[in-house]
Formats: C-alpha cells, sequence, structure tokens
C-alpha cells in the first residue's frame, strides 16, 4: 500500500529502509562523465531479470521528465529531492509505489522501500531481497574491511539508512521533544523534523533513523531503532493522555479551531496546511474530531504538497494556495 | 419587533429614541433621599392612565431584580449599565420590548423607543406619543428659555439623544472609520464604538448620535442625524463593493475563517465572538456566506453577551465561554 493512502496510523506513519550501493570499479556519480552506460547496466539488471519482483518496475528517464513530475515524486518520497536537479539521473519504480530505486543520486543506486505504519523488518526484508535481484548481475564495491562503498562516507558500511516517520504532536505540543531529540542522539540516533526550518517542525512530522552504518549489523541497527521508536511511541502516548485528561477544554477548542479552519478557508499555505491537519491528525487520534473525512489527514498532507497539488497544471503560489484551500475543504 | 431578533439589517442595525425628562420642583434623582414618592407618582401616570399605549407596560422594581437579570436588561439595551447599581431604581417594558422607561437613572424619566433598522421619525413620534401620556398626569420641570430641565446640562433643551447603531465592518477594515468620526465630529454628530476600549471596537458596531441638545428643534436634530447616517451608509456601501471587487479571495478566506472557527470553537471569548460574528455578518451581507444561520449573526451577538448567555445560571467565565460557543455553533 502506497504510504500515505488511507493511512489513519497514529503515531508511527512509516518506515522506510534505503540502501545505498554502487557498482564496482566504476566513479561515484559524481565523478562520471556519462552515466549511460551505468544506467544501462542497472536498469537490465533489474528489469532484464527472471525474478518476478523485479519485472514489477517501471522505468523513468528522470532527463525526460517535466520538473512538476519529478517535484511530485519527490513529496511522494519515491524519489530524494536532489533528484529534481541536474542530468543524467532515473528511477525505477515498483506498481504498487513502495519500491523505488534511484540512479545516479549521491551513489549509482539507492534502493528504497516505503511501507504505511511501523514494519521495519518488513521493509528490511523486501529490501534484501531486490538487493539480491539487482547483485545477480551487478558486482558491487564492496570492501572486506569497510563493507559496502559509498560516495559519502557516513553510509559506508551497511549502506543502510532505516527509518521511521512518526507524528509527535504532543510531545513538540508539551515542549518535550527536544529531550527526546537529544536522547535518541546519544544513543546514534537522529531525529529530525521533516518539514520546517530550525526547531519548528509543521506538522509535527519527524523522521528517527540511525546515524552509524559501520560497525553494527543490519538487524543491530534495526533493533536499536525499534526499541527506540518503542520508547518514543511510549511518551507520545503518555504526553496525549496528559494533554486530553489534564487540558481538555483547551485542546478540544484547539484543535476544532484547527477543523474549522480547514473546513472553511479559501486560501492556505503549504505550512500552516500542515499545522492545521496534524492538529485534526491528533483529534480524530484522541476520539475529539469524527473521523468523517473522505482522506485521511495525513493523504490531504502529502497531496497538498505545492506540486502534487497543481496536479499537472502551472499555478501560481495565490492559485496553489486556493487549490489546497478547497482540496482539503472537501475531504477533510 | 425586538430591535435584535431576526434582524439581517445590512449597515443600519438599529435606531433609538431617548428622553430625558424630570418631575418638576423636585430634586434630580441624585439629590433625592427617597425614590419612592416620585417613583410611584411616574408609576401612576403611566399605568394608571387610560391609555393602551400605557397599559402595555410591566413595571420592575431593580431593588428586587437579582444583578444578572439587571445585566441582561442593559445587554438588552433595556435600561442603561448604570440602572445595575445603586438603590431606588426602576424601569416599565412595553411588552413588545420596543419601549422602556427608565426611573431614577441620572433624571427622574429616560423615555426609550428602539426599533430595528432605520427608523427615526417612527421611533420620534412613537417616544413623542410615551410623553403626552405621561404628561397629562405629571408636570415636567421646564424652563421656557431652556426647554426641559436635565440632572445634566448637556441634556437641557429638547432632552432627546438621538442615535443610530451601524455595523461598520469595511469602513473600519480600510482604516476610513477615524475619517467618519471626525467629519461627522464637526457637525455635532458623534460616533463611537458601542464594543470595546478606545479606537477598537468589537463587533464593528458604532452608535452614531447627536451631541447637540439645545439650539436644535427634534425635527432639525433627526434631519441632520438622517443626512450624517445616510452619507455613512453611502461611504460603507462603496467600501464594501471596493473590498469584494479587488480583494475578493482576501476577503472571502477572512470571512469564511471566522465562520468556521465559529462553527467548531469549544471556547469563544465575548470580544472574540464580537469579532466574528461580525465577519459573518458582512461575508452574509456581501452574499459570500450563504444565510443559513438559524439566528442571524447580530442575534447571536447579543444572545452571547456575557449574562444573557448565563440564562440565569452562576457560570465561571471559563463556563460561559464554553456556552458561548456552543450557543453560537449550534445556530450560525
Amino acid at each position: 500500500m502506497i504510504w500515505y493512502k488511507n493511512n489513519n496510523s497514529d503515531i508511527v506513519v512509516s518506515t522506510r529502509i534505503r540502501l545505498a550501493r554502487n557498482v564496482d570499479k566504476t566513479p561515484f556519480p559524481n565523478a562520471l562523465k556519462d552515466t549511460k552506460e551505468v544506467t544501462e547496466k542497472i536498469k537490465n539488471a533489474v528489469l532484464g531479470g527472471n525474478s518476478t519482483l523485479a519485472k514489477d518496475f517501471d522505468f523513468i528517464d528522470l532527463d525526460n521528465t517535466p520538473l512538476i513530475r519529478k517535484q511530485e515524486l519527490a513529496e511522494e518520497h519515491l524519489i530524494s529531492p536532489v533528484m529534481c536537479e541536474g542530468k543524467g539521473k532515473s528511477v525505477m519504480i515498483s506498481k504498487d509505489r513502495t519500491m523505488s530505486i534511484m540512479l545516479m543520486e549521491e551513489d549509482h543506486i539507492r534502493l528504497q522501500i516505503i511501507k504505511d505504519g511501523f514494519a521495519l523488518d518488513e521493509a528490511y526484508s523486501l529490501a534484501s531481497k531486490v538487493d539480491d535481484v539487482i547483485e545477480e548481475n551487478i558486482t558491487y564495491a564492496f570492501d572486506n574491511d569497510f563493507g559496502y562503498l559509498t560516495a559519502c562516507p557516513t553510509n559506508t558500511g551497511t549502506g543502510m539508512r532505516a527509518s521511521v516517520m512518526m507524528h509527535l504532536p504532543a510531545l513538540t505540543m508539551t515542549e518535550n521533544i527536544n529531550r527526546v531529540i537529544s536522547s535518541a542522539g546519544s544513543l546514534g540516533i537522529e531525529v529530525r523534523g521533516l518539514y520546517g526550518e530550525g526547531t519548528k517542525a509543521y506538522g509535527n512530522l519527524y523522521q528517527i533513523s540511525n546515524r552509524i552504518t559501520l560497525g553494527l549489523s543490519e538487524s543491530q541497527v534495526i533493533e536499536k531503532l525499534t526499541n527506540v521508536v518503542n520508547q518514543i511511541v511510549d511518551m507520545e502516548t503518555k504526553a496525549r493522555n496528559m494533554l486530553k485528561e489534564k487540558n481538555y477544554d483547551v485542546i478540544a477548542d484547539r484543535l476544532f479551531r484547527s477543523y474549522g479552519t480547514l473546513k472553511y478557508a479559501r486560501s492556505v499555505s503549504s505550512s500552516e496546511a500542515k499545522s492545521l491537519l496534524s492538529d485534526v491528525m491528533l483529534g480524530q487520534s484522541l476520539g475529539i474530531i469524527p473521523k468523517e473525512s473522505k482522506i485521511a489527514p495525513l493523504e490531504c498532507m502529502v497531496l497538498s504538497e505545492p506540486a502534487l497539488v497543481c496536479d499537472g497544471k502551472e499555478l501560481s503560489p495565490n492559485e496553489r494556495d486556493k487549490k489546497r484551500a478547497e482540496l482539503i475543504r472537501n475531504n477533510i
């Protein structure tokens, strides 16, 4: 299932496993004059094999893709934002849109699995299978001491980044989020706002991921991340219950006002939409706001992103804000 | 009709005529040791006569009225706020609640007619009739040079204050209201915010009234006030059309957000309610917000006033704000 579709997850929104791989004896993308040959090689390794899994992918040459369509893919988290820029890049996306293989990002291959909810083991197992299919035809750059070699040394080793997207409105509201960030950090786990600058996280969505790729096996990383995520789930749950029990009137008023604004506003910016939709998510999760939305608030958040909201049309920022308000108003 | 009931007036909300009268050869209320005798005299003058008009009044002894009920009367504009305090005061109110005769306010008699909409002549004619009924049995303090004598010299002469309540959101939003206030002032017409302190008028409701009671006849005052009110109506209409034509998106978004907030908020203060309801009034008048309210926004504004919203119950400020939000949410 596409991670953001019909997603009514309370706290853990989605899970992502990303593997960085490079073709042996070939310069990394930033040092590669022509990416065609390597791209063909990897494309054939995936699409040309006998695996049913691999046959499921569609190849998209990003050089021939309009910018707005690339931005849409980035907003769906199927490619990273840097893939929207530069030349010689491409991506293979599975028909169910849960797997993507970026070519010529920072590394030759960035294989990524996204699942809705909390599913690290399942996502890792799927990533491994796709990784094996590719490895049948490609020799990876690998060092017996260091493991998988990558363009940036922070990825060397397993080449794996495991991350979990969490909705943490109560920890943010009660200002406990900074304590969470620093204590996770001391365990080698990074917590960062998915949107917004500095400490402000629009939508109260945070990405929790491993910082370390060297010296720990994949399963050790996943175990450690699982423990930290479970602890944060516990803290967020307690913070939500406290808000509901001790501050019901204030919190219900705030969440309903956000709901009312989204139900009636005629123009909403992207950052405001995220904040208000986060309130609706919290309100529905606490049983304060009825779950009557045609589209779950998280899906509204993704579908109202700047490129996706345009639906292929060229819109000015004002027109986009009106279109976003309309989309949310009709579906929340 | 009660001035605020089913009142969908666009700009001129209501009209009020107030006459100040005193009983001849009797100290003004502030110098009167015992108000009983004068009160009885006036009460009998009104209720004891043969006039059908006068028979219509109910007598309320404010000494035996709980404070909250007195505050309700003040919020309905049937008594002035000072009538809630002190001893020896009473009021006679007509069954249709458009006429009230306050006894022992600043003067022995403050006769007041309130009509919905713009109806200065009609209100004055009714005030004169009631005035005549009282004068059949009471000799007023009257001087051939000065006219009716009153406790405060600013009322001496006709003893009449004619005023019109206007909803001026567009002139306020475009900051033209200060120009209106000063140019009306130069004509002896006072414009003041009905609610709020300083220049801030919650609800964008203004009271436009004559400052002069001496040297002009009643009909001259009414004619002058009519001219000024018509000019302000014209200015407000132009300002509204300009907002709608030049700033439709911004204004529609703002007005709908206010509507959405009132439709969903769980707690609303009195001043916020007035501002948001003023937006809904403007939105409905401009045809932006559909007129689907069970109770017109102006009526919601009055019914959600601090005392009226309590509906006879003792409520804390927090409970009142919740009750107000509920009342408006269910009726707007």
